[in-house]
């Protein structure tokens, strides 16, 4: 039987790195979809490339966003990132890093490519325990997508369905890292740093930086991470 | 009391100018969202300025977007736009010209915008009764976006709901410009063709095309379209 395709979406963080090596577990043929949106951290997209080379990703698209148009976060505009907050400031609240409905213009980029290429299956790496606080991290949002998905699509009104899996949305960010090593995911490669130094390397201080460094510890696993300084 | 701001998505078209017509109608300070999306009819993003110089909108963005890395439309792609097809069968399929998920991405970005600019009405002009078969401009899809939005925002789960308002979307192509034109919309400014010709004239066969002359006809209003030859 023929293999079925699904598109990922894959920033090139830890998160999105694991979800497209379960994708590939689950058995479909992998599509990668990353997004240059005036992020501040588009070194995160040399990360995406290097992770879709490694893992065999049949097919990798940048889609150029023009969100700094719209404006309103310290991941696209000149508003600070925050830094050395701890981890319960950081589930307390939505944060400057919010970009609005960034989750909402990703994924229906990734539902118009799934129908384009006759792939059914989404895979997002939102997470919803060790996240940042972003309502469209969710599974009531990811379920609501998914809702909307088939009624916007000629497959959805036809029958062929599309299934957003968000597998990640309930783990640990130690559980995402023992799954990912379980998967031979390179976290080496990977880059989730909001505020990086010039040479790409890991500020150690932002919200990202902070649950990612916790996560390692919380795994029992070696941060491969490359932190400046 | 200051007035309320809403998002309108203007295209251009006969649909979206007379939307922008009724928010303005309604009350609230029209702020437009246009997009470039490597449509073949890019003339009408010049009638999308025109219509949002002369309706006095506050702000009208103009986004780039990256649907051709996409593909599989009429409307971006080398495909042939059908031509001379009867109402039937411009009703009975979906046809070459669907843009997968556009609708979507167009009112995601409006979405983020709004949430900036602290409006929460959006409208959009679409219409499921003299309509080209799209999935995504039926009622049960804007409700569907609605409910998505207001779980995918920080607004949206603080209480500060959106309403995405599709005003045309019961009516008639006459009853849309009847409408228009007793809010003094000059539809000799707004441009609906899928396939102009080189001057920006209309060809007259396409489905948008037939669609909006046998509007005029039937609302009895003299047709101020350009058409080719």
């Amino acid at each position: 039987m023929k293999k079925k395709k699904a598109v990922i979406l894959l920033s090139g963080g830890l998160d999105s790195s694991t979800t497209l090596a379960i994708a590939i577990e689950e058995g479909f043929v992998p599509h990668a979809m990353s997004f240059r949106y005036g992020q501040r951290h588009s070194c995160e997209l040399e990360a995406a490339s290097r992770i879709a080379a490694v893992m065999n990703v049949r097919k990798h698209v940048v889609i150029d966003l023009d969100l700094r148009k719209i404006g309103g976060s310290a991941l696209t505009d000149n508003i600070d990132v925050p830094k050395n907050r701890d981890e319960a400031s950081i589930a307390g609240e939505i944060p400057v890093t919010y970009v609005p409905a960034r989750n909402t213009v990703f994924l229906s980029y990734a539902l118009g490519w799934a129908e384009v290429i006759g792939a059914h299956d989404i895979y997002i790496g939102v997470n919803a325990v060790d996240y940042s606080g972003y309502p469209d991290c969710r599974p009531e949002f990811i379920k609501a997508f998914e809702t909307m998905a088939n009624l916007a699509t000629k497959d959805g009104v036809e029958g062929r369905c599309f299934s957003i899996h968000a597998p990640l949305v309930n783990m640990t960010k130690a559980e995402i890292i023992r799954k990912g090593v379980s998967l031979d995911v390179d976290y080496a490669l990977t880059h989730s740093c909001y505020d990086p130094g010039p040479d790409g390397a890991a500020c150690g201080r932002c919200d990202s930086c902070i649950l990612r460094e916790k996560g390692f510890i919380d795994a029992g696993i070696k941060d491969p991470t490359r932190y400046c300084g």
